[in-house]
């Protein structure tokens, strides 16, 4: 699983402030979330192949997290793109795009397929044979989901040399590693406890922003390998966060840790900071295992 | 008369390769003409005082004139501007600007103006006591106009050997710079002319992009002062133009020649070509003086 920041800056762009992009590559898939203005440079700049993205997951309708989406679906029209390209995004996000592509008489010749979303609950909004997105829905100043992306539990490990103490036959094999008890060469059932052990724990990812603090994303975050949660603002500027709906290094870590999450990471940092460093230390005094996100920073868990 | 371009490449956006964005300062008037996808960084780069822009001039809908529009509003609404801003485009323009502030719950604090073009013919969208400005129709594949930036003819300068050897009190003078005749001490009508020189020559410039070759240019631009003229294009690749309705090089030197302008600059050029020098080269087989934009840099004529 690899984390690919592209922007990680609130409100106004700045030389090296990009606002909120990232790619995230798990399971040989290659999901864009949020596109900020100036996110298909960030995206040349790092070397990510356009043709690998097929699904962008927009938050909110913030032009901090959108107002690059409809430049770059017209880069992917100039480029030639045949292959379908997914939306996932609050409603009024296929009206936005494609009046922008009708006005410039620019159409896209591929298929541009827009997933709107109204839930207020958690919702299943993609799902192939290796992953599951689900909707986090945030607390922000218009409608906002986080994204929480899972790994699908693997297939079990077999247990090679129990396999052939119990004279199992290589064609069961792939039985074990489905689950299955298999029957051995002298027509007795084995467990297939006995013969594999258990598949190695799915990774998730978890994408919370923009959101005010919100104790209620926990229990459908808990346990994540990695929360990345934006912290806008350091605890001197808290009183900032009530209007704003955003939230602080402090409360982000805090989220982090009643979810015993196994790492957090901050981001979505205001503008105004001319250093990030003090967010690591906030969020440390709550919660240990924090990382400050960059643009061109890659993670890898 | 200086011109600072932000952009001036076609299509999509790369790193040192912006899409179409300029400014123009004018008798201390500042306007930005076309707002690409990261224009508004560009400004900043370029160290343009954000609040000095009151009117945007938006030639056509394509992306790579527009994009960067809805970025730099939001951007002026989070600096606090209470100032009006002036937005002149084609009709559409307005709907997909508001569309997306709604969506953002994010509509401007500051008045918001916008002038809608249908004109086919040329017209007058702006004036003060100094400067014009009118559009200029093109050919491209939507709705395009080029616009005129026109000094207005200033005052006439008083010759003032002239104007004490006629006897010609001080309280008068202002009268002279206005053209008009004045009566001397001994009460002899002076005639203009012969105490004041003519006034100082008004300059122009007139953008051009995007365009095929379209000669039915030629009269209205007829001795501008500077000539922006599109040039996505080498004569190498003449063959592209006709589709998308663009211009070569050699083609906007032929228009400058026409058009006797003093100066041509070429720009909008295809990311395709690493080094732009052979646009100079080519041009210059038919119009002489020919200067190449480029990111960053200042003109002042």
């Amino acid at each position: 699983m690899k984390l690919t920041i592209l922007g990680c800056h609130s409100g106004t762009p700045l030389v090296n402030a990009n606002p909120s992009a990232q790619v995230l590559d798990i399971q040989n898939r290659l999901f864009l979330i949020d596109c900020g203005e100036g996110t298909q440079l960030q995206l040349r700049k790092n070397k990510i192949k356009f043709a690998r993205i097929k699904h962008i997951f927009i938050s909110h309708l913030h032009g901090d997290h959108f107002f690059g989406l409809p430049g770059l679906i017209s880069t992917f029209r100039l480029l030639g793109r045949n292959t379908e390209l997914h939306i996932y995004g609050p409603k009024g996000i296929k009206e936005a795009v494609l009046l922008l592509l009708k006005l410039g008489n620019s159409y896209t010749n591929f298929p541009l397929l827009f997933h709107e979303l109204e839930h207020t609950t958690p919702a299943l909004i993609f799902e192939d044979e290796k992953i599951t997105v689900t909707t986090i829905p945030l607390n922000h100043r218009i409608y906002t989901n986080g994204f929480l992306f899972k790994e699908k539990e693997g297939e079990r490990i077999l247990n090679i040399e129990a396999a052939r103490k119990h004279e199992i036959e290589t064609c069961y094999f792939q039985n074990i590693k489905k689950g299955m008890d298999v029957t051995n060469k002298k027509g007795v059932v084995i467990k297939n406890e006995s013969v594999s052990f258990p598949p190695h724990h799915p990774k998730s990812y978890a994408y919370c922003s923009d959101t005010e603090f919100y104790p209620e994303i926990v229990s459908q975050i808990k346990n994540s390998t990695v929360l990345y949660h934006e912290s806008t603002f350091l605890e001197a500027h808290k009183h900032l966060c009530k209007k704003t709906k955003h939230s602080t290094a402090r409360q982000a870590a805090q989220i982090a840790s009643q979810a015993q999450v196994e790492t957090l990471i901050l981001g979505h940092f205001s503008t105004r900071y001319g250093d990030v460093k003090q967010f690591e230390k906030e969020a440390q005094e709550v919660f240990k295992n924090v990382l400050l996100a960059k643009e061109g920073k890659e993670f890898i868990f």
